[in-house]
């Protein structure tokens, strides 16, 4: 199988992405989302104080600009029509005024221009002017999210890539679980899952494969007996013991492509509590499963889950929407919530995972990937999701 | 030794902060920034969708907004007068109008207000309204960088964590360079330096470490061969060679605090034009060494180095500064910059990393992390530098 998208492909997201441009009479644009970069170019870079830009002239030229230490490197990758760069920042000339230079030649000035953001942004201590500061345009018009919403349908070679994440994932968490003792810290157990599905993966796709993140891995982030009530913990270097409830996650990046497999689990003991909360947790999952219909908006799954909830008393115990779509990110909107009207769309792939917290007993959540088809769902995640199969022995 | 920040310093920076603010006549305050807010508050979490903010009322008191699922985690470790939560986003209300609430309760209607963003922001999906959409203020006044600024001088409490994240990046990286082997993929050779220095630093710190990121780990991220002469490479599953030109990173987090280790090596063999590069580079590395020195600007440093590249006609073979602080962040401000004129001040915590990248040979960068001192430098890493040391055999 084939382990990256084709040049082609992405050739086909840039005219997309032009035409949409032209439909809303918006002669050019310029992009600073790094994901979106990648999606559009396919140049996988890591971001930092040194602006990067995508931008689309209005002949549909499409260019990349670029640090100098990163030019060679888009040179190489990046599905562009031009690279260009700037020595360094801050540098003795603030990049934005190459910028402009680009921009100028490349005929942006009076023009109706698309911007997905005001500026280039970076926690790591980048300062500079926003694009209207320095550049004349007859308008500028928001673009945000445009290329995100390109994002939300996912082709067949982007679901193969999908898929193929899965299944590294669900062989990651088989060996998280299958070393998942008593007395281990999770930091060892993760580390142990982790390498082995790594190797395998790296011995089984061989040089083709390009991680573009992490290769196969499986881990507890913190969510191990009364502390996996927080949904969102983080690794704590805990010590599993008889009895912990266990919230696992599981995935690779494959080409940058993402998934996710979460399983409650149990170090091998299971009181009836646990047991009960486990049962509505699987019972919550699957009337989320049943509510996912193309042609439904988002919100239908989060209602359904909400009157579940009800009609079993916990819905004390609930603390988030019950799922994203996923993608190039982890997170990717629309999501399962009450407030998220949006349709959902064959070709979408989501994330399903009503949770329940219980303080002072841990959290009980399964994550499943599934694919949005014509008709109704596909599984790409296919770890048993059953109490018998998840207690660690 | 302690391996976090106490809540006494936590507070010490709410509370220098708070005189900031009122030296500069804001009453009261705004911040989004995820980094910013966990090193005023010591809360660790994942950022997502889900809008999260620090504030400070104008009374002193110190207020964070966590959407539900955070509440109860942010309760146990956040060192803040106040939790507030929302229910979900984008939920049934929006986030920002329990946000707008919770302003209004802690009086900043009316009042001069400082903001680090004008809005939550996120690649994961979210959308919402800025501040001044909605809160009617006397004025708003950017303090975009302030916390930034403070975390330029690193206390000594930071210092031991860094010198401790140095320690096992430096085992790390000793695994890394002796598993290193021709015929091996880079993957393995970091997994497996990775896990076997991970397994050791968490039986050695014990239970009270808590990385807030990861913890030791040393890989290549693509730097193989020629493909090392890409700075900023990602990681390519790419086979050693003989003779392949390596630079690698290592460190571990240690609880959030960064460090940094480079260094070029070779697969057991070095060719003449190597070693030229190598030892340019090493000089150009002591050119920076020498020139760090408190109570001159950033900018020294790299006007020596580049006065050493031309002396040695390498200038067009660089690419990049040469160096920049680090802390909670990989790449913090300032910069060994030419542009840069900040002033070097004791406890900064900088990298030395100038590069020299020669097309179908390699690149050639050491990165130490090095802390300025009242009367020069005290070295934080401490793997040997020279090329008899960083032979892969």
């Amino acid at each position: 199988m084939r382990l990256s998208i084709s040049k082609d492909e992405i050739i086909n997201r840039q005219k997309k992405l032009y035409s949409r441009l032209q439909e809303n009479r918006i002669d050019c644009a310029i992009l600073f989302s790094i994901t979106d970069i990648f999606y559009l170019t396919g140049f996988h870079f890591r971001s930092s104080e040194r602006p990067i830009s995508f931008f689309l002239d209005s002949q549909g030229k499409t260019h990349l600009f670029v640090p100098m230490l990163e030019h060679d490197h888009a040179e190489e990758y990046a599905q562009v029509d031009f690279v260009h760069s700037y020595p360094e920042y801050p540098g003795l000339r603030h990049p934005m005024e190459y910028f402009k230079e680009y921009l100028l030649e490349a005929n942006f000035e009076g023009k109706i221009v698309g911007l997905d953001a005001k500026g280039y942004s970076s926690s790591k201590g980048y300062r500079g002017e926003q694009i209207d500061q320095f550049l004349y345009a007859r308008e500028f018009k928001s673009i945000f999210g445009w290329v995100e919403n390109m994002r939300m349908i996912k082709s067949s070679a982007e679901i193969e890539l999908i898929k193929e994440s899965c299944r590294w994932g669900n062989f990651a968490h088989r060996l998280l679980q299958k070393y998942s003792k008593e007395g281990l810290s999770e930091i060892e157990i993760s580390n142990r899952a982790t390498t082995e599905a790594t190797l395998a993966m790296i011995e089984t796709l061989g040089p083709e494969y390009k991680p573009h993140g992490n290769p196969a891995n499986a881990f507890y982030r913190g969510q191990i007996g009364p502390h996996s009530a927080f949904p969102h913990a983080n690794t704590q270097n805990a010590v599993l013991k008889t009895g912990d409830t266990l919230v696992s996650q599981a995935a690779a990046d494959v080409w940058g492509y993402k998934s996710e497999l979460e399983r409650t689990m149990f170090v091998k003991e299971v009181n009836k509590e646990q047991e009960k909360y486990f049962n509505l947790m699987v019972q919550a999952q699957e009337t989320a499963l049943d509510h996912i219909n193309s042609g439904k908006p988002y919100s239908v799954v989060q209602e359904a889950i909400q009157i579940f909830y009800k009609d079993n008393g916990i819905e004390h115990l609930t603390r988030h929407h019950s799922g994203h779509n996923i993608g190039l990110l982890g997170h990717e909107a629309p999501f399962f919530d009450l407030g998220d009207h949006t349709i959902m769309e064959p070709g979408m792939v989501v994330t399903v995972e009503p949770g329940i917290y219980v303080k002072g007993l841990g959290g009980f959540r399964h994550s499943d990937t599934v694919l949005i088809t014509e008709n109704g769902i596909e599984f790409l995640t296919y770890y048993p999701r059953d109490l018998d199969s998840l207690i660690c022995n």
